[in-house]
């Protein structure tokens, strides 16, 4: 996998410097006249079906949504993908805000000593963390970690700020960058530095911790299938597989379309593990200090990774309406044609007035290309308009996720339909990945059943010993791990799908990004 | 005034530690039965006019604005705090794509050898950045720097991205935050961890880059006097003020209410010296290959420091409306009285529906607390409700921009009254505000007229002969220095204020944050 990466991403690299080169240099076929030799060549994507790995890395750079840093690992992220990005916390916002969380900023920079306070945690993060070891021109007394996670640094500044019972809940939410060292890296799934959210509260006791738990990992749930329109199994991750220093982690898997899992939000119930090595007490209504119940959860740039991998096809991107950047793009046909020019700019004012973010392109390249350059691009609706259409006062529109179906809305009511051809596009690629998922989701009762599915690129549910062992032996011969324990417990089996042993838990085991 | 500050944060330190304690403790005078015993005191803050620090330092811990973080000089920005930069970076935002920039993110961690490659900007920030020595359990081939500004890495990949005159003007933003290692450090006002946004933008020739300098530059002035009700002056730096790199830098500059100049936004013009160090050239119309040209801007979240000092007085915050993380506050009194609690839930759902972000008091705490605690937090607009309100059908209003001032409101009109008020608090901050900085405005011809208008805590606007020499002599003297040469370059003699040559330029003197 690591090798195959490397070797597209050089591929990758040379096919930019040859086009870049083309560009600068003599003229391509498609010049019209000497003011147009540096246009773009239409771009070519590798074989989704041939090779998934090629295909992710070709889409996400050649539509720009991203680039490679100059230290390896890292990412620019680019303005077409971090309009992906504010879309997406547009809408994590209103569902934190409507749930009475608060944002607010933490220092990047973390003291070492403060790693050491928890146990599992340092365990957990010191290998991947980046040190600051001189600033202002000095040696610092202290070094200081860039933030992996701000668990720490968290609650380190609650310990000054919660006295009482009154002061609970303490609902907080920062959007931040994150620096964790990896080894193998890509674009969106996996970087050295990241852009994520993590919501970091406290409760007066521990039900209300595990509830706030459930409740964001619901949240999540319920955003990735109202807004990436990306379905995604919840439930809870294995002692094994939790985050360092948790008690219990959950998280949402989704499928990919190579039957890989992407772990797309994870929640985390900590107890009172980091309170206490933080020293963060309350006086409860009975006046006696107790220590405070922790929650923190998480999402991050990778879900824009997810929701290319969940609905891209052969020709590239596929974007979920309501995290598009561009929802809508009017391509006017033959503009010298008398009204055609006017038509379309009256079509983008309907379409803004109804809260559609559309793009007129009326840039001199040729239709051809712009037809290919936005499917490319994902944009769900295309709106095409030439004099034949402008004559029956229609325009031509072409969806996304049904290639080849073409059809036509007349021009006044371009502004009423257009908001329910985006909702109804959502809700068919919602459909179409539910579909897949179902599809590739099997139940298996031992591990040759499990090897096959796994083999197959598919979801395996199966019943669990419980034993560490066991996942230990799947990770080993199938490099396959457990992904998490679904909320539906009911049991397909009494087996544990490993050792035969007494079932205790079903348990869902895939390949994972 | 170092020194002063010092004492001023440990003085404050130390009185929230005793808070804290009698919070934990015993019980004060206001409580009513031991439910309440963790109530809060009503909160003291330094006299605004014997001591302008104090008080500055009293306001932004005590309203929960902020908080210091655990390494020196880093401050935590509390939800009170983040829901203003949220305003500010809205409307930001808005100003940005309206004006045909878009936001993207590039890496928080430069190459070292980057900061090499422009020599004036490596001997401006070389001694105050951060650097990261190891990461991922190893000691690192180039070490690293933290972002200090992001001028270097960007233009890295700006010189991958350009090929063609098509490809410009490139008009990117980027929300980030960045480290800067300052010794002397005030919580939004210098701390060596901010948030800001910079702009960096690339042009076909010099006079398109330009003109975008100053478009940003206006673009500022405008949301200072349109967001935060802060009037500035405009203008451009001398060369001993100007960025780090810039072949010129422009500012505006807000007068605080201690007579001293912040610097709340700065736009500069590079030319061709990055592009040419990074070797950023494109394709012209003609053929040619020419370097592009750049600009750069910034505000941060010393806004934030700003407008508290603008507006703020012997009561606390006074936030503008526009960025006030709460515009109107509702406080029904005697709740147990029919009536009263449905009323003032019937405001709240007016309110909102007319977009005010308005918050609904019922907590058990004394009317007199609440009265206090949102005036200490600026709240433009109080909104009580009693029995006695509800018989005549109306609310008791008082503006926070206007003290001791209370009207009545039909209840039914209040969601259509409550944006205008806000609208009209808007206009009177901003009025009031332009009235003191005028007031405090001196013309001045020589150096004793300097001399009193610094002494006097005033701004001073002179003539000068445009060598450094005059720059020095004033700063070393008065402790004052130029904040930059106005638009508006109508001389007011023609002797220069330091050395009496022959004046060249306007400029205006003060002291400085």
């Amino acid at each position: 996998m690591t090798k195959l990466w490397l070797i597209y991403k050089t591929v990758a690299k040379e096919t930019d410097k040859t086009e870049k080169k083309n560009n600068m240099g003599k003229q391509n076929n498609n010049v019209k006249d000497e003011k147009f030799d540096t246009r773009e060549a239409v771009k070519e994507i590798a074989d989704i079906n041939a090779d998934f790995p090629a295909w992710y890395t070709d889409v996400v750079i050649k539509t720009k949504l991203v680039d490679y840093g100059p230290i390896k690992g890292t990412m620019v992220i680019r303005p077409y993908g971090y309009a992906i990005w504010e879309n997406i916390q547009r809408e994590m916002n209103n569902r934190f805000k409507a749930t009475g969380h608060e944002n607010a900023y933490f220092p990047l920079l973390i003291p070492y000593s403060f790693f050491l306070k928890e146990a599992e945690h340092v365990e957990g993060f010191a290998p991947e963390v980046a040190i600051v070891t001189h600033a202002g021109g000095e040696e610092l007394a202290e070094k200081l970690v860039i933030r992996p996670t701000s668990e720490t640094i968290i609650c380190h500044m609650y310990s000054k700020w919660v006295q009482s019972y009154r002061d609970l809940p303490l609902l907080i939410n920062q959007w931040a960058n994150i620096v964790r060292w990896e080894k193998t890296t890509r674009p969106f799934l996996r970087t050295s530095e990241f852009l994520w959210q993590e919501g970091h509260t406290l409760h007066a006791n521990a039900q209300e911790a595990i509830d706030e738990t459930i409740l964001i990992l619901n949240l999540y749930e319920e955003f990735c299938k109202n807004v990436l329109a990306m379905p995604v199994i919840a439930g809870k991750k294995t002692q094994k597989e939790k985050f360092a220093g948790a008690i219990d982690t959950y998280s949402i898997e989704a499928m990919m379309q190579d039957g890989k899992s992407l772990q797309s939000g994870t929640t985390h119930y900590f107890g009172t593990r980091f309170t206490e090595a933080f020293d963060i007490k309350f006086q409860d209504v009975d006046k006696t200090h107790k220590y405070a119940y922790e929650s923190s959860w998480g999402t991050s740039t990778r879900l824009i990774g997810a929701l290319i991998m969940a609905h891209g096809d052969a020709r590239g991107l596929c974007l979920p309406p309501k995290v598009a950047p561009i929802q809508a793009v009017i391509i006017p046909i033959a503009t010298h044609k008398p009204g055609v020019t006017e038509a379309a700019a009256s079509i983008k004012m309907q379409l803004e007035k109804a809260g559609v973010r559309v793009k007129l392109d009326d840039s001199d390249e040729r239709p051809g290309w712009k037809f290919n350059e936005y499917e490319l691009k994902g944009v769900p609706l295309r709106i095409e308009l030439g004099p034949k259409d402008l004559e029956n006062g229609v325009a031509t529109l072409s969806r996304r996720d049904k290639a080849g179906e073409k059809f036509v809305v007349s021009l006044d009511e371009m502004g009423e339909k257009t908001p329910l051809l985006l909702g109804d596009i959502h809700e068919n690629m919602y459909q179409k990945a539910l579909l897949f998922m179902q599809s590739r989701t099997e139940t298996v009762y031992d591990m040759e059943g499990l090897r096959a599915a796994m083999e197959g690129g598919k979801f395996a549910l199966a019943m669990w010993c419980g034993e560490v062992g066991c996942e230990d032996k799947v990770k080993a011969e199938l490099s396959a791990t457990s992904r998490n324990m679904p909320f539906d417990q009911t049991p397909v089996g009494d087996k544990c799908v490993c050792c035969g042993g007494k079932a205790k838990r079903k348990i869902f085991f895939a390949k994972a990004y």
